[in-house]
């Protein structure tokens, strides 16, 4: 259950490669623990993802998008919570056969969303596995007391808006992944890098986060589907929506897909990976929420509407109504 | 990358088993995040174990019994420092076939310890992994700030204390594990199930927490086995001790597995899984720490004084100098 060997171990790995990724408060990683100290007024938010090679990510997939896309779908979180990060812990289990070149390029990668983001590692854990590499990170934020952005606030009338383009990660994904489909082959080479981008190194909407706090009535970030997701949102909140389809907004890159393979629309509305923040504000809030997504370089678009009808999502397209058999995706 | 199946989803998995352990602030773990609120002039003291099945654990242990060393080792670490449990965050990685009624086993398991412990499941994340169970878990306590306790603060002329009773853990992973070595078959039933119950339901020293913070100049758990972690407090804090390692506390189980091999005796100082409290303390500070230590129902025992002399460790047998080949074993 235990076993020495003449890699280095776990102490000098954490000096070596995770050491320089360290807050202040993580004591170096020296200590058994670390040390969080909320401003005064402010609450720490919480949020914790697992990810496990061969169910998140391609086992073969560059070690430092691993790292990026570990901490970026927690930062996601935190953003779409109206959070400024604050740290984050770190544990990993390493499959046999790891060599320190991967974990240095593992570091790299974490070191540089890490320091982006202002967000220290602060502690953690080493392990080994005969499994697929898993990884899990649990990341800190802090809010004004009282002002954490919940899925629970959606009231009728309120506006539906999304961040960004969706789609783009599942499409990716298939864009990326070894079993290319047929379609795949008809993007330019620059609509298919920019979907492997997509799905390989999501961008967390931390430059949105405090016009979420201040103007949303409700968020969370789209990790498992647009429809899925926004399902959860309006159950947490106890309403219905009418969304337009229409209106979903979809990069260059996901049109020229669902061009090739009109079937993808319905992949880019409920599959997953996108890690764009969905929202819904008051009208009257909507163009602060307009101005500030402008400054942070991003869209925002309308695609719905929150209704009184709780547990009902209308979807249209083309004017028609449209259903759909599941939700989202799951990884599980 | 993504699959769905007829058993239950994450969701619903979520609420039927987790939920009734979530506290307040996990917000029935429905959103995204959890919030965590220190109280006024206290600070968050952050901690996380990985275990993998094969490695921490054997895959057939009872999930209830995995589930409550999980936590148990991460209370373990917020007691040695100082620490009053606040929550947790737990990942799981589940493998394939995998049962509700094992979830359900898990699950109560998890809730006895976190219910002993006032420390409520606030959020985590589950996942499906073609590898082996794996789970992490993140720990938050309070502490008064600037009342950590560390490993950096022993001071030569400082007790080197220790809780409880050490190497049972060692020789219960021995006793319960599927290879028994001859020596278990020459226990008594009784000794044997003692020392197995060690290995397999760590306690958590919290009642002793409030002691170390007001009293102990060093603290941190022995997990990675007496030798080699006090090794690791030393070197933290820069100074040496001397060992009298007659004088590190057998329980009688742990007596009579030596006296049937006496070989044992090293693996009691060396191996790992105690789940005891190390810590250092002035002579001055010593009887506060006993009388603490009588209240929680605990025993302490002076093992030795720390020294001047960084880096040396010199421990002694019967009178003689004994060292050792390698300091502890490592869990990687």
């Amino acid at each position: 259950m235990s076993r020495e060997d003449n890699r280095p171990g776990e102490f000098e790995l954490i000096a070596r490669h995770f050491a320089p990724i360290a807050g202040r408060d993580g004591l170096g990683l020296t200590d058994d623990a670390a040390l969080l100290r909320p401003a005064r007024g402010y609450e720490l938010v919480v949020t914790a993802d697992a990810l496990v090679a061969g169910m998140h990510f391609f086992p073969d997939d560059p070690a430092g998008s691993i790292a990026r896309k570990a901490l970026a779908v927690n930062l996601s979180d935190l953003a779409a919570k109206g959070a400024r990060p604050d740290g984050f812990v770190l544990t990993l289990a390493l499959p046999k056969g790891w060599t320190e070149d991967w974990l240095a390029a593992f570091a790299a990668g974490l070191a540089a969303v890490a320091g982006e983001a202002a967000c220290p590692l602060i502690g953690g854990d080493t392990v080994a596995t005969t499994g697929p590499l898993t990884l899990s990170i649990t990341a800190f934020g802090s809010v004004p007391a009282g002002r954490m952005v919940l899925r629970s606030g959606a009231k009728p009338g309120d506006l539906v808006l999304v961040t960004g383009t969706i789609g783009d990660g599942a499409l990716g994904l298939r864009a990326h992944g070894p079993a290319r489909p047929e379609w795949v082959a008809r993007l330019s080479e620059a609509d298919r890098a920019f979907l492997a981008d997509r799905y390989l190194h999501p961008q967390p909407r931390l430059a949105f986060a405090q016009a979420l706090q201040l103007h949303a009535s409700a968020a969370m970030d789209v990790s498992d589907g647009l429809v899925g997701d926004l399902g959860k949102l309006l159950a947490a909140s106890r309403v219905g929506a009418e969304i337009d389809l229409d209106a979903v907004p979809l990069s260059p890159a996901a049109r020229n897909a669902v061009m090739a393979d009109p079937a993808l629309a319905e992949l880019a509305w409920t599959g997953g990976d996108d890690y764009e923040i969905l929202c819904t504000a008051s009208e009257m809030e909507f163009p602060s929420l307009v101005a500030a997504a402008q400054a942070a370089g991003l869209g925002l678009a309308c695609i719905g509407r929150v209704t009184a009808e709780a547990g009902t999502v209308r979807y249209s397209e083309a004017g028609k109504p449209r259903s759909f058999a599941r939700g989202s995706f799951v990884h599980f």
